[in-house]
């Protein structure tokens, strides 16, 4: 072997390992840490196993040999977003469902129903939600026959609008065994043809459920298209990362299909929905972070009230609609220490669903009394901590209490929070910048799919609160309203660490993965109505680009 | 950079892919394909990847360079058994129960109960099996106090030897809420005190399960501690590869657990507990290969009848000793179809156990249908095969049926055989060598913990007929004995074939995986005697050794 094929061996051999770096140059980098402090870059440097390995600034000397180079001709980037509490299969089950909101007429919900049974023939049965018999004109219930007239040859069955009727055609009726003979239930009516007792197809309230439940059950095939959708449509919505919030151990076994095969293109950090599919999932606690830190079980989802729309969530007072009203909690205190024990002792993570400021109150004071037996680094989540009784603020950063928050809910909600509580008990509604001044960590997220899974509408709600029209002028209740810097770190960096993401994910620093986002314009410049028509160009996960606008800039990718 | 500097650089560089890499040398070395036809080999070369690099002959040169190197002494290296029907969790659990089948009297009993519970100190109930009162010369059941002597302070439940009786203290009896009140069930006996309605401490037959339905479901800890147990066990035995027959989703759980942190340190093929199992653990068909080809789950376990002994298998006439009985089907023709094509739409593979010679005909008879509908590389398995009826025997090799067997079974069960089914139908059962004939492959196994996961048992019985007593001379019907080859191939390649495991496992060739286990004698040399005493002195698995006997050969391991 001569000299000169031993200098080209090491130089092929030296190159080897950076053989698969990628440079991705001449961006607006962005990147925010957990106290909310800024880092600006116009390069980033990537390891082949995706983490960033330097965050280069323009005087910054270039790699001299990558693999794969990308020109972001000055295009914004930001880290990846990190949505603290989505319900992952239900935003991909939502999108697989026929949506009938937009419909007209009958008529016109008729051809939809048509040509999404035909779009669909293999589904056995055909299932939608979103029609309102108002917005139709008809002044009366839909009925079985005027379904089988689109679909006659499968069940359909079709959720109202306000999800308080269910709408089905004749083979729906005959799969759920309901006929003349057929009783209303408790708090249910079935709607009957004009004089007679045959069914008329409609089945309001608690009657819903006879017809509900003849639906068949998601089959694995249906979990998998459900996830698929819900990661193309988080990406492309610039959310590399979430907290899925009440995991089944059907949802997990399909993100672990995702891991073992492939295409588990993002990160979830998954609570499992109660303790029975937390211990299936998890066993003696959290799993470990699987698949290059896509996938691991964080801990368990549970619930004190509901919501308060349906004057479910539990409040320290009444209603100010309903005078008797407090709501009601779904568990006693003894039984929501117990389940908390039960998954502290095991080191799961505990996020607890907490609407009303009686409910966030007693979770508060559970976590109080739980510190003291289970110590050390235990990051409590409550999840919304919508209405907070303001001698109750400062305690989520006495505790170290994560309020994991949907800054959307507010602009979709002042109205009915003004109405369900009046206005003396509105300055704890919502209240991000008091709690985060408290010291607590505010984790930011959307709850997709009650609301959709934008993030942009979310930062432009924090920093504003006002909504997509502006309203009301000035912001429902300003003060509590954040800073952008705070705003997107409670979307990236803070969510991570939320869920033990942190040194990980959430931020763009060397040693975490390379999860970013390239975006039409700066966020932290631009105004409420400009960042609420962002525009997510490229989503990059792991050092890997995974989504790509149509019609994106065409970013240049050469080898080196 | 000087040439003597690029010189020892490139030295370097190239030495490096080659690091990890281990030989195996001065051993006996046997490998057997499918066929039967034997490899030796005196070296193994195995790679970075734990795959066998190459086989040496005594002539061929070493490596070079390697990161280890183990010098055999002359030893006997086969490869990793393959036991191709274990209940892996029932290994562990078995092994983990109290044990009082040594036990030779009731104040001895209650010193093993009392020392075993001190033991397990966290065990919230005692769980064991094993006593005979009539070994105790007692005379009469054991009482509820008498256990209550041993322990106090927890519940105790203890099976009787043959599994028909279940002995509870007071504690037991008090979390099952079992009183002077409750009423002796159908098929049931709840002993009494004498001259009182009070339970005595010891449940019959059906009443067994009054008490025996009070203890806890095992928890993930306990599934764990099992599946260390069993690996610790199968590993000692030279077993490296198991089939899983009847995985539930809570063992598999445990599975993943193990490979997710690096202690499955064997290989399972798992066929799951039924349709819903399999549905959660496979999703929409077969998982991939796990964890470097140590898990997977092939398929389902399926039943068609019961067991010989307690004259639930089914066969074509009544049994000899029970003119009216020819045993009973689990399921009909149209549900085992059913439940075949369930599976088989999906391509997970179908294991079905059949005892009688009724049984095998129908698995038979299902599968020669379904092949019409799903066809391809199916390996439709029949587990156990035990009584067949001569005219079906052909069958299995006609429909490529694999039949999977447990030599140990002829042995144990002869006597048994000869009363359930009279000296004409015998000419079919254990029928080995005449299934193999009619081109069948052959897959052995020991059903453990039914019968010992020791596979040199197996294989003395398979190549002799006869038991660990030598009996009966000559051997039971010695024409199916198989010879010492294919013995050890349907121990091997055949186990691996069976599922789907050819390539990765079950023999010792390049490219495949290397698993392998030294022994301290030749088997295919060894008469049926010295094989049942063979010494498993080390195990490897993927090219790393996880087991070696205390006080084997001290083989020299070194770095070169």
């Amino acid at each position: 072997m001569t000299r000169t094929h031993l200098i080209s061996l090491a130089a092929l051999l030296f190159a080897a390992p950076a053989a698969a770096d990628t440079l991705v140059d001449n961006v607006d980098g962005i990147s925010v840490d957990r106290a909310g402090k800024v880092t600006r870059f116009t390069g980033i440097w990537i390891d082949d196993d995706g983490r960033v390995k330097a965050l280069l600034q323009r005087k910054d000397k270039r790699p001299q040999r990558t693999d794969f180079a990308v020109d972001g001709k000055g295009a914004t980037v930001i880290p990846g977003l990190v949505d603290s509490h989505v319900h992952v299969m239900g935003i991909g089950f939502g999108a697989l469902t026929l949506d009938l909101s937009q419909t007209k007429s009958l008529a016109e919900a008729q051809a939809a129903i048509r040509a999404y049974a035909a779009q669909f023939p293999d589904r056995k049965w055909i299932v939608g939600r979103g029609w309102n018999q108002e917005t139709w004109g008809l002044g009366r219930f839909p009925t079985a026959a005027e379904l089988d007239a689109a679909v006659a040859d499968r069940p359909v069955l079709l959720e109202r609008v306000d999800g308080h009727a269910q709408w089905a055609n004749s083979l729906a009726l005959k799969a759920a065994g309901i006929d003349s003979a057929t009783a209303d239930p408790a708090g249910g009516r079935i709607e009957r043809l004009p004089g007679s007792r045959a069914p008329a197809g409609v089945f309001v309230d608690n009657a819903a459920d006879l017809v509900a439940k003849a639906v068949p059950a998601p089959r694995p095939d249906d979990w998998d298209l459900a996830l698929a959708k819900a990661q193309e449509i988080l990406i492309a919505n610039g959310v590399t990362a979430v907290a899925d919030m009440g995991t089944t151990i059907e949802a997990w076994q399909s993100m672990r299909r995702a891991g073992d095969t492939g295409w588990l293109r993002m990160r979830i950090m998954a609570y499992a929905s109660g303790p029975q599919n937390m211990e299936l999932i998890g066993g003696p606690g959290p799993t470990p972070w699987l698949y290059d830190d896509r996938l691991r079980l964080n801990g368990v989802k549970l619930y004190v009230d509901g919501a308060l729309g349906s004057r479910g969530a539990w409040l320290k007072a009444p209603y100010a609609d309903d005078a008797k009203n407090t709501g009601l909690p779904l568990v006693n205190g003894a039984q929501l220490r117990n389940l908390m024990s039960r998954a502290a002792l095991d080191k799961f993570q505990v996020a607890v669903h907490a609407i009303g400021d009686r409910a966030n109150a007693e979770v508060l004071d559970a976590i109080e009394e739980l510190s003291h037996t289970y110590g050390g680094d235990r990051r409590w989540r409550i999840e919304h901590a919508q209405i907070v009784d303001p001698v109750d603020i400062a305690r989520f950063g006495q505790l170290g209490v994560i309020a994991s928050m949907q800054p959307v809910h507010q602009t979709s909600d002042r109205l009915m929070a003004e109405a369900r509580l009046g206005p003396a008990r509105l300055s704890g509604a919502y209240a991000w910048r008091s709690i985060a001044a408290g010291g607590a960590t505010l984790a930011f997220g959307t709850d997709a799919p009650v609301e959709s899974s934008d993030p942009f509408a979310g930062l432009a709600a924090a920093i504003s609160r006002t909504g997509p029209d502006g309203q009301p002028f000035g912001g429902w209740f300003p003060a509590e309203a954040v800073s952008r810097e705070a705003a997107l770190s409670a979307y990236t960096a803070n969510g991570a660490w939320a869920g033990f993401g942190e040194g990980r994910f959430g931020e763009l620093r060397p040693g975490v993965r390379a999860d970013f986002v390239f975006l039409d314009r700066d966020p932290l410049l631009a105004s409420p109505e400009d960042l609420r028509a962002t525009r997510v160009l490229q989503t990059w996960v792991g050092g890997e680009r995974v989504y790509e606008a149509a019609g994106a800039i065409s970013s240049q990718a050469r080898g080196r």
